[in-house]
């Protein structure tokens, strides 16, 4: 009965001009995004140079890949952020990704919830191995759930409450669980985030659902997350 | 020469919702500000309550209210993030600003950009004395930029580079100097700074400008910014 | 086989005060910790009142008191950290505290680590049940962890290296396998941590050893853990 | 009769190891501070590899390079923190120095300290200019800081605080006067922030004093402030 469920990540809000952006002070480039505008403009103010006078960095992505990334300059993107929705990932996903201290962070309460029909998320390994042995592995998740379900039981029945029932029953849960998260960071920390958790080293539903992470921020600020290094 | 400048605050940027926000998941509200629909979605995310079952906390307004002020749940408004330009500001009113490491800053460079014809911000005390007062007030600023302009001239002419010449001559120009900054911040870290800032014992031109930015911030989210015991 | 373990709360490191530490500037009272002679002084620094010429305040402790508690300076308790070593802690109790940010946390690796021998933490409220229900939770857990070292063995024996084996076979491990780590927080973040963590509100796990915590902090600054309201 | 002041970086306090250090799970090694023999254990802690199985990491000073430099994990070297007493510094390098968010300060207050009789902090680039240009800049400090005098004066006449009255003339004071401060970081902030402030494109005084804090913070690292290509 338990579901094997996919990552899927998705831009739920970002960074707009206001009406009150400072449009008479510098010009709106068309190529630009609201998020390079406003960071180009950040990074501007630092020089009052607004009128874009060096004709190598006039384009607001040149000025981006000279300020940000070659003199490393990477305060300036503290001023666009981004969040994202992920779904399908694991609890093992989530004990890395809330490392990053510069992320904020609104996560399914697995002491509140009732995960009695919570999916499970199926490592990339384990998704290469035979019938038999993932079959094996589905059971095994299925089993643990089920256990979780007789000691929610057990302990309302022993007179807990269902919060504290599920607080203790989810001693049982496996970290292939699924959780749900929203997930908001600047692009700078985003940008960390991703450089660090797409390495080959990472973990490796992290890689894939980070990767994921990037493609959703990239229309948001191509400039930064689109370079052609990545 | 030298004029005096009054401080403005102006929202020049803020979170939207995007396209992808799960409105099949939350409805909106269309008394809500996207900041306010995203605030709610994320807390609710928390406990899957996305359908709003409690009647008193049904209006995001009241959610926010019973979840961030009453039940201290401060992490969800986070989420939400919002860029103020600040001009006609001091020097000393950055210096205490940049002391709250929440928020994100690109603020003009003395190193970089020529105060020859910087404004100055006259403190709230100086503007209450008489006229001679003023006015002596106003001529030391001048003398002290007119200072800086002569050692500028004097490191230049010594084969200093112009930043070389502007970094040491700025050690002539006084606290009541103008800057001009960017500052973002999430929800939170705005209503944590404007409270402690806004507090009789802070400075008194920081608590004409905070509450101001809080002005700022109401459109952006009226249920945070706009409490009636604020 | 599978052992239950329960928490243990070490201070293994603080801040102390240095040879060079300028006693000449503000004397040492001898009923107060490094820490509090570090704290009080980074707060008379200031205000240049090293001479403690309050009465009220003369007193380490007592200026404490009124400065961080009363007057809410909390930042000068900053300067003076702490480092716990946690063991017999849970995966669950991991994932909460986490969160906070302000904390530096060094975990041990469920990818890099064997689990085989792992022992498990019992929640509170299963530890209340009845002899029988206790086993079959034990029991439900030795299979899980059983379960996990047949898929080191599987991924093995198809070609993963033992690191990619683990981080995929961890997936099978509940929330209750132990987990040991080192986390070393400003006075300031603990405090903070464990005042909202001791919350009855809070998880029963975290409650009880985020008592501990506090316990173990006392020798370091007994007027900031061993208030008399808490 | 204002003085010029010299930059002074004193250590005052730092991470040591409690009595409770684990000591029966890592042997200590001679050769190690505090610091580093806690950042080793942090980090073996993940892998559990307290024996130091690896002959080319045996030494603590080689684990470190290796985990902290080579493999980029620099989050263990958090858990060491020092403090650092900063005395003929300017407020120029405050106003630099206070960007770096994991740092955390306790500084003189210009709005509660009388300024009478300050120092004044002259810019490298100032001092290699001829004694009449030297004796022109010392004039025009003196200047300014009596004018702030003459109005603390005034205004306290016309009926304000004596805080009210610093604080409104402090709008007077140049940044070239001096300030003090505690303060606190780990080591990899403090690392990050002289990487950073040391480079030659920072503000002279920046570069001066954050190699003086290079130096003060060696006797607490040195595997880590004393690396042969610093």
């Amino acid at each position: 009965m338990t579901t094997i469920v996919e990552p899927v990540v998705r831009l739920i809000a970002h960074t707009r001009l206001a009406d009150d952006f400072p449009h008479e002070v510098m010009s709106r480039q068309p190529t630009s995004t609201d998020a390079e505008t406003l960071v180009t403009f950040s990074g501007r103010q630092c020089y009052e140079s607004f009128r874009r006078p060096n004709p190598a960095t006039h384009l607001d992505a040149d000025y981006i890949a000279r300020t940000v990334f070659e003199q490393q300059h990477g305060s300036i993107i503290e001023h666009a952020t981004a969040t994202l929705l992920f779904t399908g990932v694991s609890r093992a996903f989530l004990a890395e990704l809330t490392r990053h201290r510069h992320l904020s962070f609104s996560v399914l309460s697995q002491r509140f919830v009732d995960e009695t029909d919570t999916a499970v998320v199926m490592p990339p390994a384990i998704r290469e191995l035979d019938t038999k042995a993932r079959a094996y592995w589905l059971n095994a998740q299925q089993d643990a759930i089920g256990q979780y379900v007789d000691f929610v039981d057990e302990l309302t029945d022993a007179g807990y409450t269902r919060k504290q029932a599920r607080e203790a029953a989810r001693s049982l849960l496996p970290n292939a669980v699924e959780t749900k998260m929203v997930v908001t960071g600047n692009l700078r920390a985003w940008l960390q985030t991703i450089e660090r958790r797409t390495d080959p080293s990472a973990d490796a539903e992290m890689q894939t659902v980070m990767r994921m992470a990037n493609e959703a921020l990239v229309p948001v600020a191509p400039s930064i997350f689109a370079r052609e290094n990545r």
